[in-house]
């Protein structure tokens, strides 16, 4: 009896989410012929101004239903962030004629299951064509893949924010003409993948990569006697556990590329640090012409003298042209004491005065200078609006 | 012509939203509806495997539509926590009668537009009564505004992804009667905030608490010859900054907590390390009685010798009794190089069978040992299902 009124009250559930999709895939339509007006007037993606009174009208609103203002501003966080995200899709298509493939063969580290097969899953399924998926065992061979048009596109990870910049993609990709397209960030989670469902304590041994062990360590503390397995990549891991078909064995790596196996997590958030994501670049052979009214980001590496001032120098180069700076991270080069190298991004289009001011002048400071790619920005910053107390009267 | 062009859709994509909002409402009360059969059948509030089953499907009809499966799944992670936690809040308010004040006196550090102050906001704004804020200057005074019952509630932070965990907050919970009865997580994300639109070239003083220019050394360096003033408290830092109501001045904290002071940011993102995160007990008088329904944390604080081995036999008591630890930190005692202090957060509620025999083997064990407290798991853990490729087949 109250099993069936839990049924009945489902399938309105259900019914409901169904007019809830259609409502979101119109207003999908609504937002592209925007896109489309602002392409014929020039007009910037973004309007926060008129994001912040949408958000404000939009608490108000259903603040008078008894929804709660954090509830309603995080769901329009994620509709405005889809919707900006197809609006800089659409432009940027539009901007460089030819680019849309009806078949993107890219390039990326593992197989299918590993975090970089998840973030090229993501990142292309916001653009038009199929995708073939080119899985690679190391930084080299996906950059070599595009130089010899194996594929159109490499997805390489750049920096995590547990172990922060990955030095050896910096390296290839400042030894190569190939240029980054785009960037996106994706979260990385492990989880405890079995092939049936098991307790923890049955398992002997772990299938992982040693990066995963190693941002997991107070977990494998607690877990005790059990073998560790460091594997090539977490998709390895994955195979591995699933072909072996034992209740005593589990991998260790995305829950969601998991799935791809058959392995099921029976314990997640397995690492230290419990916010981790991971950033990566598209790349491919030509560099992509970022329209103006999409914002965009300027990637740069260089080297210095090894003297304070130095970088302090062309610091002041960026902040004089009024160039925000979202990274910067140096390191030492190897044999050569008296140098730093620079990895710097920036807000701005190559194609803006005061960006090829600041980049001349930077070019004539420094030993080393590359643009490795100028792409449009999708780390897309939510408008905030007045905190919910003062909304709410 | 195409400015209106651009306001018709505009004026449909606002009638739609409301329509969004009105079917968001809706969905609200069938699902507190599902918490009342729950609560009278005693199932859990949640069910992953139909949670699953919902994705897929909404997926693949969301794929029918042309919305791409990234986006449906992140717009359902939020409408499915937001209905985990109202069910857990109501399942809570049952199991705690008289525990629904019409007034909540909440004590937290800072004032309006703190950190703190954003936080109490966020958890209270799912809870019913109304809401008195008592901003304080130290944690001390927190606690106290609880003791002496002048506060109902206390909102304490207790770690932070960048700088860890708040030991003195740790000491004072070791040395009161309080409880934890609730935690939360908050983004913390500093602006550059300001009067009047201005450059940041023009800035020359910058307000802000201590931790705060800490965590934003980058951007520091980046913007050179400035004057740098801390202030007790972020909240301190609007303030002044807003009663100056000069050009040349901003302060760093919050953007949504300057909006209350009337200021806004010129540049966000300004810390070093992008993903911030604090996370934040609910402290309360009288220990809170967690229905077994919904999924429990238990907050322990103990000392064993400092030997690697008794930390070893603490943790295997709790994998014997496959209780799953979610945090794990140690820390010295100053002044005593003997032993060590640990807090841990396990996942398990202090009325269940194999948690009191976990508590009472630790209780043996160690030195000292106190519980601070059993409350609702609100880390609610979305559910994954296989990546897009796969089902969009």
């Amino acid at each position: 009896m109250s099993s069936t009124e839990l049924e009945e009250l489902r399938v309105k559930i259900t019914d409901l989410d169904t007019h809830l999709l259609t409502f979101l895939a119109q207003r999908q339509q609504y937002t592209n012929q925007v896109a489309e007006t602002k392409i014929k007037n020039h007009i910037p993606v973004r309007d926060q101004k008129r994001e912040e009174k949408l958000l404000i009208r939009l608490i108000k609103e259903g603040n008078k239903h008894g929804l709660d203002a954090h509830y309603v501003t995080q769901l329009f966080h994620v509709i405005i962030e889809d919707s900006v995200l197809n609006q800089q899709a659409l432009l940027a298509a539009r901007a460089n004629p030819g680019s849309s493939l009806p078949l993107n063969r890219v390039a990326f580290l593992g197989d299918k299951g590993s975090y970089s097969y998840l973030a090229t899953q993501k990142y292309f399924s916001r653009r038009p064509g199929e995708l073939l998926e080119i899985g690679c065992q190391s930084f080299l061979e996906i950059i070599k893949k595009v130089e010899s048009n194996e594929a159109d596109y490499a997805v390489l990870p750049i920096e995590n924010t547990s172990s922060g910049s990955i030095n050896e993609v910096y390296d290839q990709l400042q030894h190569t003409h190939l240029s980054i397209i785009g960037e996106l960030t994706y979260p990385i989670k492990h989880a405890l993948l079995v092939n049936q469902d098991t307790d923890v304590s049955k398992i002997k041994t772990l299938y992982a990569h040693p990066q995963v062990f190693a941002q997991c360590s107070h977990f494998l503390a607690e877990l005790g006697n059990v073998e560790v397995k460091p594997c090539d990549s977490t998709s390895a891991a994955m195979l591995k556990v699933a072909e072996m078909q034992a209740d005593d064995v589990a991998a260790m790596g995305s829950e969601t590329g998991g799935k791809l196996y058959g392995l099921h997590a029976i314990q997640s958030n397995l690492a230290n640090q419990k916010e981790n994501h991971s950033r990566f670049f598209v790349v491919a052979r030509k560099p992509v012409n970022v329209p103006l009214q999409v914002p965009a980001k300027t990637t740069l590496v260089m080297s210095t003298v090894q003297k304070s001032g130095a970088l302090v120098e062309a610091l002041m180069v960026l902040r004089d042209n009024k160039i925000n700076m979202t990274k910067l991270e140096s390191r030492p080069i190897t044999g050569n004491p008296w140098e730093e190298m620079f990895y710097i991004d920036v807000e701005g289009n190559v194609q803006d005065g005061p960006m090829q001011q600041a980049l001349e002048e930077l070019q004539a400071m420094t030993r080393y200078f590359k643009v490795l790619g100028c792409y449009p920005n999708e780390e897309i910053n939510p408008t905030k609006v007045a905190a919910v107390s003062a909304l709410a009267d």
